[in-house]
């Protein structure tokens, strides 16, 4: 069993770093294919004419592998990875070959005022390759449990 | 052939309306077991009793969705749809049953200071249900190709 994490087990400069996970040519054209389909993330000889230069994953794909990152193996919060939003970056695509995990840190952590149930943070994550090259930033806001009563 | 837009052919407060999608709870529940595989986005039952209260699409299913609905319907962007980031919102959870709509408009159009083949716009895209309930605000930036000279 995982460790849940409530909104009182949180603090601001808390730090997580996920599991790793390789992104193949296949992923990147499969999900394209689905979700994404422009001609630099299906083909690298057509991608090599555009500003990618060649084969790029959709920043979507990227945004999504974080994601699974993040339920797999990222903070273990009670009540999952609820996020209501967030301003996400992509500096550099990822590419084929790309060993990607998630680096988090906690930045504000804010109770509900009118739900004394949960609380929202904020955390800052950073999805990054093997040679530490930033594929993604987002900063995010995700909804946070407290701890219920009876088991403080 | 789709028309082709280049950054000469925008206008700040240009509007753009993609076709739709019908998303089925078989499409959340491929979608997040790919990517975001929680109770809430797997399995009406476990979802009752979590803050969602019913299935609920993973809200990067519902960014991926209105990418294709962009890429496929939306403005046909010269150099395809390039987003370099933004801020993203999901006021509601994408629920089976939808039939998502993007509705677009184009705030800022900025060109290139050190590019000359090419600027930045900012579009606020809506993604809508059949009953104009939000379920993703985006703010986005995206890349967009100057018209070449020898066409202008």
């Amino acid at each position: 069993m995982k460790q849940s994490l409530y909104l009182e087990d949180l603090h601001v400069g808390q730090k997580f770093t996920s599991g790793t996970t390789l992104v193949t040519e296949e992923a990147i054209k499969e999900f394209a294919g689905k979700y994404d389909p422009q001609p630099f993330h299906l083909d690298d000889d057509a991608a090599k004419s555009t500003l990618f230069g060649g084969l790029a994953a959709s920043g979507w794909h990227t945004a999504a592998i974080t994601m699974h990152l993040n339920v797999s193996s990222g903070p273990p919060l009670a009540g999952g990875i609820v996020g209501g939003g967030g301003e996400i970056h992509w500096p550099t695509p990822t590419r084929p070959g790309d060993i990607l995990r998630v680096e988090g840190e906690v930045k504000e952590i804010t109770p509900s005022r009118s739900k004394p149930d949960r609380g929202m943070i904020v955390m800052r994550m950073e999805t990054k390759n093997q040679n530490d090259e930033v594929r993604q930033m987002i900063v995010m806001k995700l909804i946070v449990p407290r701890r219920p009563a009876a088991t403080a």
